[in-house]
């Protein structure tokens, strides 16, 4: 595709069309917005098959609405929010009308995409503590097109409340397998699902967890086949990898 | 499929076929075969969708040859062993034909599966010295049954060498990205690809890469979305999960 | 028991007395209550011989009453809360009669059982600063029926405040050692009593003690044997595990 | 009992039969043997119940004899010596007879004591590779007097084979998990036993565990209640707190 | 001295003085006082030639005030209380008479011994910000009876600022260096000093000094001979340490 | 130089125009003002080349304009504060003029030297939250007078946002590289740099960056070559060293 | 540049000279050779102004002299070999002319570059075990056309020895630092010197230094100005930027 | 001392009887001589009061030999080697007369210094396997002129065993308390004592005491005042100061 347009462009100035200076120009225009505190990229839509996500964390409310009307400039008008808390949401508000989610502190414009997919992808929690790190998961695969079965409060230390549901973990395409502490959930459902399952440590837990590390290394040495990690807490990036692995039957079809 | 066993049983108690005793005898029935010093579990293929895997590291050739043996008897023949040096290859070279890749230490019997999936499994690394592990996910994967395209020494410190090879990147199915030191490679290919990506940290470094600690916390911090991470130098896990992913495709069609 | 209860159905299968479709149904019910955000686990009193606690940190005053009220409605009415601060175990306090301990942070509905078991359980700690701790080990046995004795501000840099306590050391069942800082206290008394020894660090001190990091891996070294360790300042865990040695003449009984 | 010596002591002096120079030294008595490199503990049997045992690493086969001839010395005919290589177990056993485990790298002189006790003590491990530990577990429980139950390979990553083990998990007096990589046995044997569970971190495993950090991390967090962790890798340790455990029906008789 | 004391009730025993039961109550004395929250040793200044000192953080005023009502009782009216803010000192205030360091976070009730000693204790930090650590020591040091000398300021990042101090630096008993950071003012000080130097890490710094571990570490790894390390912040430890080395006078006087 | 001073000195002594004493006086002199909780050093423009720069963090507005009142004494009327809030450089700016920098939480008294040096100081960061770090590191070389081309949110994950910034890379004569989470955009910014790049790891990110750390470890294993590393969040230090860089002309030209 | 070479192509294109396509693949040209195992990158003396250097450590002789080759093909021959030992080098030696340096470990092809630059590049030790690290920073600046002054063996423990060099420190145009230990060398040179200092910490010491932690996190906190901080060990990349620094001369030229 | 010397000089010059010349160059005088790999400090028994001490790990038998010969050129006849193998001691034994402690690795050329100081320094282990670093210790105080007490075995498993040896501890003028594992002996014994206790951690252990991380922490943490510590195995580094602290009867006659 790059290389098509850059023919074109080359042709174009072959034929005397395009000037050797204009096209210098061409080949260096840039796919993104500039806003003064942030390159807005208006092409990873294209690019990534998702539309842009706004990390809310650290950002002031005016920088985020910025960024959504920059966005929208370019016709980009269904946005995701992480990390949002409920105050910044209303701000934001003001401007765009947004769909909160208190749990997963998440805001979205736009709704979500219409579910597609391989199949359906599950998102399971250790504890009731887990959840936020969840519901963000959750959310954030709704966003982009996902049937989201939400699974929680299955935690190894009461074996028989996953058993009970082993149905689900058995017909899912993908599983978020979220849990703090000793996050040994992840190993359980790898050891019993045959699909990839990702792995979100939480920092839920005290003590010798260090905010999480207890988890998150449970989980990189993992005995079970088939789990890989993200950061801890990162629902948001488990449910994009999850939403990216369940759209890949779009690749096939190319 | 348990619960429609399940269900056939006891339908047979029902009509008499089947006597309450040997009914539990077997819903307890065991699906692995105890030799003692392991419990080799002769129903994965089915569970997983995988033929068994042997991690060589720390078992005595007797002890290989035992499960190839109970495996064998349960009718695997196809096998593939991890971490397992030459000489112990040769070894039980004896008693099973065996094809050895001396750089990924991986020894497999009975051949790989043909290739099917979705796509390609592009396995790329940052250096030369990231080889032994990005190999054993490239043998891996393609004992599963999968094409696999391998992309080395494309590190960031030379991003001309990733950028020539932008189509193969834009092209695959799945990415693993090995890579040691700052393990940057996986942060670069994730902004890049719009397909997931499994980071694999190498142990390859000195000093503060503490035995391929930063590369880890680099990779679990990848800005990038769509890239998850398995343990340090595990190539297996890598490609066993990109072969999980790449074969979604057999979910769906269910 | 289960397998007694699991021919019981089987049998009444095979008399006709139950139908497969109902025996189905049966063998997957699900010994715990779906309350949304919690699955309350309203068997584990029979499984493991112990009342329902609730782990208070990170709850709602909400999600606590109500996971109560459904334990409540399977007949489990006496509750112990952890980690729950005075301003919820009020509000609690509203719906549920409750008797708090401001130093434990414990909320206990229901009152604590009779004491019983093979002996008394004796709670040390080396300083004043680990008594939240100590308190919370020292209630959780005492909710679980045990007869506790506390032995407070006895750390080894006064030597003689432990030796001439011997006789309460030399009589005890089990004795859990609290103690932050170095964590000597339980190398010391584990060299002394003839009992087990459960060593809780606690995360008291400042500085080269990364919050309870130092007294954590000094326990574990110890150097006396008969010396076990749980988490950081996780008294609910010591006096858990103490409450289920002492009791462990109910098993030889059987 | 030392107070009553004291006062027998005391008394004696009372009643002119003793000297108080006499007594003084008598209350100063050494309750062990100074031979030089090591002063050997000759009333540990009265005072912890349990025999000597000689942690064999860092120890010369001269140090070893040394001690076990001041045992002799003192009657402590039965020895169970840790961490000691098959050469040096050859050279200790031309001075005393020995039995020893290579699997445990453990030798024993005297053979072990009677079974006894409130019930079985159960190993169990994860994998293969934990079976060194495991094995000093077993058999320091053992030599203690106890009836151990071994149950290997049963880690999480293949639930069903510790579920066609239940009946051992639920009958078990006392329960020693050993499990490298994420640890995660301790947890499901903690939420299925209703026994203390004593979890023993093992250092199998390979890059992110760390020599052992990520089993021991996550069984210091189990979700489970009743486990407490002793030393990556200390099976000896496992084995003796386990013994204690199963013994405590002796304290009380008193 | 215990010894005597000993045989001196033994001999009133043999001499029918003292009954046996007495004198076994009288070697069973405690020598401190329980007041429930704390076991006030109330011979510490028989025994370590030191008043007794309060740790101020992490107790309540009420609790302080009691344990210096033990103390008074004991005839003990010379207290130092560290790590007390300028609210609770005021508290304290209202009970016994206080004089407050606002830098040092101490607080002296009766004054400082008179001072003694071998020589002067010089106290040296690298910069501004470790001024408190350092006054603690000071604090300590003149509680203690020393005659203290403050260098503060004398970073090594303008060694010109501690070269000009020399002769003080030469002339000292004992040296205290406070530093954060990179802690290198200890071995600049180390190497040029012909006294013990006392390295007391600060937290003092950002980002790579993890809390002090940076200061921590490079004090451990000083290449100076001479130089010993407290805890991080631990100003009270290097004071009174430097006291007693100080005062080893008395010692060789006996 | 030194020497030369002290030489004259010496010729001044040797020609009686000096007495010893005096002489011995000046060899002593400090060059530095003594204000009690600081040694102002007011040589170390010369020293080093640069005016006094005021470390705000931890010191009140109080000691901060009396080392402001000792500098103006010595003739030092350029002031650079750096970590200072906007309150304490409201109340400092009541004594002397500032210009005050929010984002880099920076003020200037009396102006940036005027721009000289070999050529464009270039930071970079990865994202928007990096801003405060880079500011930092921009204001610093200002006002040691370098020209500043700040190129923000060009981190990895969207290559070309760098890449459409060639030139200004190309062109820079020190490049410093902020970023927080993997940071990976040193590496890649020193593989296409043929000038010196300073990272600078920031503790933006969230998890398993564990304050700067992933960062940190990231860019001090840079698979670049001619890329070192400062503190994390330390733009005052790479701005510093930037324009020490920058200026080496000044040397050669002696 | 680049710009001006792809205008000239675009020109080119304009004037008819050259056609789209072929255009096309000259802005696509590959500029490494790919030999299998390696990715020659054969620019890099043009892009980044220094001969290839090779990293010797973990590739194979083999490796070694076929990347050698590839790079003289490229008309490339002078070569770098660092991390090489001897025996390696005895073997490489047989195709190529080596200059062995046993010290740095290092092996020169073609000779040094003729020493140019802005002015000397100092290369000071803490001890004599420095020095191996040392050298491989001094044979790399000498390789890269750099004059080098060795100062070794002037640790902080004797600062007479430091004190004694003062005009080798002040007349420097880049000072590299290397310590291992407390790393104390970097902050008392920074506090000396008015030129940039590299910081490089060595893996010399033991116990709390963690293989170079110590001196790392010290020089990372350094309280001087102007000094940044390389990988531990990593006296190649100290000396590739001091080079880089040393010759920014050119870059003014332009 | 140093100023009584530059006033004596200063004055020879106002008289005349030294040229500034001659002045600048004593001035300048270098108190250490240059060897090429080390400047041995020939000043250092002047200045700190301590012959000069090999620290010969890392050190050639050559480099050992050559620095001996420097320092006997200037007078040093009196030399501890610390860390030196037998081999490395009997290679240097050819070239001086070596005393040779192969428990400690130590050899002495010269004998010991006259025991003399104010009392016994104590050196108290806590088990067998510590006892290389207690000897180094001891070794290192006997060649500075102490007289040692050795204590060794004495951990706090067993505490009667150093409740027997408590008129030792009480006597000491200085204690080392050196030990692995949980390194509790130090905090006990520093509750006994009245004199300064130097803690050494050793790296003795397994497991989580990570090469002696457990015991460093311990004893940085140590509930006992008085308590200073080294790095860990460091025995030299405490019979030095202990050493030090002994001989500070000097400087009090002074």
């Amino acid at each position: 595709m790059e290389q098509d347009r850059a023919y074109s462009l080359l042709k174009a100035v072959a034929e005397g069309r395009v000037g050797p200076d204009e096209a210098l120009e061409r080949l260096k225009v840039q796919p993104f917005e500039d806003i003064g505190y942030a390159r807005v990229d208006t092409h990873r839509g294209l690019r990534q098959g998702a539309g842009e996500v706004i990390f809310g964390q650290g950002k002031t409310t005016e920088q985020i609405v910025g960024i959504m009307q920059a966005m929208e400039k370019n016709g980009q008008d269904r946005v995701l929010i992480t990390r949002i808390g409920p105050q910044a949401a209303e701000e934001v508000g003001r401007h765009f009308e947004l769909c909160y989610n208190a749990a997963a502190r998440t805001a979205v414009r736009g709704g979500n995409r219409e579910p597609s997919g391989i199949g359906d992808i599950v998102v399971a929690t250790g504890g009731t503590a887990d959840l936020p790190v969840a519901e963000e998961a959750a959310v954030t695969a709704e966003f982009l097109g996902n049937n989201v079965v939400r699974l929680y409060d299955v935690g190894v230390a009461g074996l028989h409340r996953l058993m009970a549901n082993l149905d689900i973990v058995m017909n899912a395409s993908v599983i978020i397998a979220a849990a703090g502490m000793e996050g040994a959930l992840a190993s359980v459902i790898g050891g019993l699902a045959d699909c990839p399952v990702i792995a979100v440590p939480t920092s839920v837990g005290y003590g010798a967890n260090f905010g999480g590390l207890s988890a998150l290394l449970a989980m990189l040495n993992s005995c079970a086949s088939g789990v890989s990690v993200v950061n801890i807490d990162n629902g948001f990036g488990a449910g994009y990898q999850a939403s990216m692995i369940n759209h890949l039957d779009r690749k096939e079809r190319q």
